[in-house]
């Protein structure tokens, strides 16, 4: 704990980290199948729509498009999405409810919780390639108690491009060094410790299904490695 | 009620409208009085600093200075009214501690418990000049619920700039005239309703000090005008 004495903001990837964005469109997509009467294999539609989800951002991130929000690159994934699928019968109100599932994303089980105890000590920010609007609409959904909402939208580039971090150590009136970037995702954490923060890595054996599991890189130095949110308080002394 | 069922979003002015600042510049400073040996008039001094506030913004809003956030503008002004009151006895450390004091307000009697309510229906959002940091240590420190802290550093631009408003309603995901501005200020509601915000003007009669109270217009056709948020959070259905 006393290696950590100086940190005093955590930072949280979103997508995977705190919630199941698999899981939820899964359970979700049973109902749009009652309701629309859709016989499709929802693990497979969530796997192509998060699918596209990087090849988008690559495309803002390059410049070849402006800033676009997530929000928007959903739908254009979604729309391509359904097309691929056959899916023809949603009218515009139903694939505007779709495409906001990503605002209405479970967590996994031990985030709340976790999150009270951590926020007890620490600044909390979602530092996500998610808009605000997302973020806003899973916290409240979810109950996640963050201390504020910052990332990609807020610094106008996504992750893991350097300024989605340092903007968001800078907003939040510390040092990158005071900062501990929380994430299930090697490549986040490694730009963010690029950029002088703290990381901690959370174990999410399910985000991409069964046997896909995303394993810590053993040579990138994380600070923490853990397997869940109330294990991340014990060890940051909350 | 029913004239407001399309709105989705508050967003609050919140130096005077949430919080008290002058009283609690008044309450921390005989604390600070007893701790460096000083004898202010603390009232005199909290008017003094905040009377350097608004030229301030204004060279940034005019182009004069770059983006500059207000903690550092805060700063600036409190070197000026330190000399001013003749205060050369403060080292570094006690001066950005009174410089935070803004990061430490405290909130008029009827705010958390209004936004409380208010939050059960509507997303919050602070629409305020402070930046980020200040926003987020108050709320931690007064226990302010917002959902997402946006306003003038997110932004990029000082109220009554429009960036500042219509980039709030954007981020929120919704249209202006989905939004609630709620303010103790005319200047601020007139503003954003220009934008297409709708308004709630909150009488803070105590602001300024005993007196000094800034009063409605009585032209400007705001949809409410209040005493407190829990009077707020009735009119609003909640």
């Amino acid at each position: 704990m006393a290696e950590f004495s100086n940190i005093k903001a955590l930072t949280f990837d979103v997508f995977g980290t705190v919630v199941d964005w698999r899981g939820t469109i899964i359970r979700e997509g049973a109902e749009w199948g009652r309701a629309y009467g859709l016989d499709v294999d929802w693990a497979a539609f969530a796997d192509a729509w998060r699918g596209r989800y990087d090849p988008a951002m690559a495309r803002v991130r390059s410049g070849e498009r402006p800033w676009t929000k997530l929000d928007v690159l959903h739908r254009e994934n979604l729309d391509a999405v359904l097309e691929e699928f056959a899916i023809t019968s949603l009218g515009e109100a139903d694939i505007d409810h779709v495409n906001r599932v990503w605002h209405r994303l479970d967590p996994w089980p031990d985030a709340v919780a976790g999150l009270a105890r951590l926020k007890t000590r620490y600044m909390l920010a979602t530092l996500s390639n998610g808009n605000v609007a997302i973020m806003v609409g899973m916290a409240r959904h979810a109950g996640l108690p963050w201390d504020a909402i910052l990332g990609a939208e807020v610094a106008g580039a996504y992750k893991p491009e350097p300024k989605a971090y340092l903007s968001a150590a800078d907003m939040l009136g510390v040092e990158a060094s005071e900062c501990m970037m929380v994430a299930a995702h090697n490549y986040d954490l490694i730009a963010s410790s690029k950029h002088g923060f703290r990381t901690a890595f959370v174990n999410r054996p399910l985000e991409f299904g069964p046997g896909k599991a995303e394993t810590p890189m053993a040579d990138a130095g994380f600070d923490i490695i853990t397997d869940d949110f109330g294990d991340l308080a014990a060890r940051l002394g909350c």
